[in-house]
């Protein structure tokens, strides 16, 4: 490309740093925004100009990718500034997890006033957002993908097209989440399982990852469901929630009986309402354990 | 081993028939028996010996392996006669997936006679069966299993054992079918609200097994979810059910509450109702589609 893109990215938590530090390392010229400032420390430290507002981080015409929370965070950062900042011949490039609705109420939104818009939700846990090996699910108008792409090779190992209904690449990454929280659930119950008839929980994922799921999602999730533990947050329950909820909404507007969704939406409920929202998502175990009556701070 | 051990080897269904024909290319002396005699042909090509009866098969104080479909076959090839004329010294290696409590009765029913049994349930497809590449799990008497292992050696990639009480390789197993159908229903699940959204099954299923999902069990399933349709039986629906059903009695037995094991026994029930047992088990798809107004035809 003859021009550096001028690039604002709005939203530094888990992923957003690692997923902004590698367009930094692509020579793209970067402006961060977050609600919380010191978030932006390392990021300012290796090149990156802060602004004060995500409007302030926006450049008219240019890239505005944003990695908030939720649904409400996304309308809140183009709606309250960006969007109109970015205007005429800007794209958004909107990577966050958010319902297929949204994600096509806002490409309507931006197309009122000549933007364009790309939904490009992705797969991976913070390290592999820092390695720059994400997987990306994108979709939107196909004259916008060529900018987006840039972009998306900077942050991923991998980019597929999912066409131009941007609700489409948001759908597949719902059904995803979907997939590795039933991943998640069906670890706990059978754990639990083998754990009453007197199989060690850790012998038992060994076991699994080492044969028939000797695979990354497993790898990731059977040790630290076998310690009723997990060191490090890769994806806060509370997000897991999230997610739960959108998918059963999404299948309630498509009119898709799903009973694993609403299984999980309870026991994700179930564990905010003990407190457990701010855990790595793995921890909907502690709520699976105590209902067959183990006590998961037993093994500790 | 300086003796050759005589076998004898009941159950050749879609699993029996290669894990047999392996024991005999490892040099055993082999005496199979199946109650239609049609599947044991190729196996007597190969060098079996043909038995009228299970009892007929066995050897006293030899080895005898049941691969048949349940419990109930179980008990009726042990306790019809087998299970007398095997007698002291005897072992029964026990590779049907049965209840853990089945397990243990006939643990104690073999003791009672001086007979040793080992449970052995396995990991695979058929083509896996056929190729020595099952993955097994076994536990029971410690004395008995290096003679258990010169079999499963020959059977399988790998055997793990989980000790001495023979009921915790039998719910090891029922645990890995239930991660698996859980797999299978989350696919029908996500696929049916992919679908609804507009996106193509297959492509869907290509992504995710391109990426997150690049492993043996997706890659297996995802065609076949996606199709609605399975060329080949792997495993077969009402085997499914009987599964579903032996880990919900377990869990009850155990006081584990397992909501994902409660949904699959319906869906399994359900696909039985619809007169569809003799499928492949990934043809609980089927019901999942027509519950989201989706003709599981439409695509053929």
């Amino acid at each position: 490309m003859a021009r550096k893109e001028a690039v604002a990215f709005v939203g530094l938590g888990l992923m957003g740093q690692g997923m902004a530090a590698n367009l930094l390392k692509a020579g793209l010229a970067l402006t961060v925004h977050n609600r919380t400032e010191a978030k932006a420390r390392a990021l300012m430290h290796a090149g990156a100009r802060w602004a004060g507002s995500a409007a302030d981080a926006v450049t008219p015409g240019g890239i505005l990718v944003t990695m908030v929370a939720d649904d409400r965070a996304v309308n809140e950062v183009v709606k309250g500034g960006a969007g109109e900042r970015l205007g005429a011949g800007g794209l958004h490039l909107s990577m966050s997890t958010i319902a297929p609705e949204t994600s096509r109420e806002l490409r309507d939104w931006h197309a009122a006033r000549g933007t364009h818009y790309v939904a490009a939700p992705v797969f991976g846990r913070p390290a592999a957002a820092a390695a720059a090996k994400l997987w990306v699910m994108y979709a939107g108008e196909d004259s916008a993908k060529p900018r987006a792409r840039e972009l998306l090779t900077a942050m991923s190992q991998g980019a597929f097209d999912f066409g131009t209904d941007p609700g489409q690449a948001n759908v597949v990454k719902l059904c995803g989440n979907f997939l590795i929280a039933t991943i998640i659930e069906s670890l706990c119950e059978a754990m639990n399982l083998a754990q009453k008839n007197g199989v060690d929980r850790e012998t038992f994922g060994d076991f699994l990852t080492a044969t028939v799921f000797n695979t990354p999602v497993f790898h990731s999730y059977a040790p630290i469901i076998a310690a009723m533990h997990a060191e490090q947050i890769g994806f806060e329950l509370k997000l897991g929630y999230k997610d739960m909820k959108l998918i059963r909404d999404c299948a309630e507007r498509a009119a898709v009986p799903m009973p694993f969704a609403s299984v999980l939406r309870d026991r994700f409920l179930s564990s905010l309402a003990k407190g457990r929202g701010d855990m790595d998502w793995s921890q909907i175990c502690l709520a699976a354990a105590e209902e067959a009556g183990i006590d998961p701070g037993a093994g500790r």
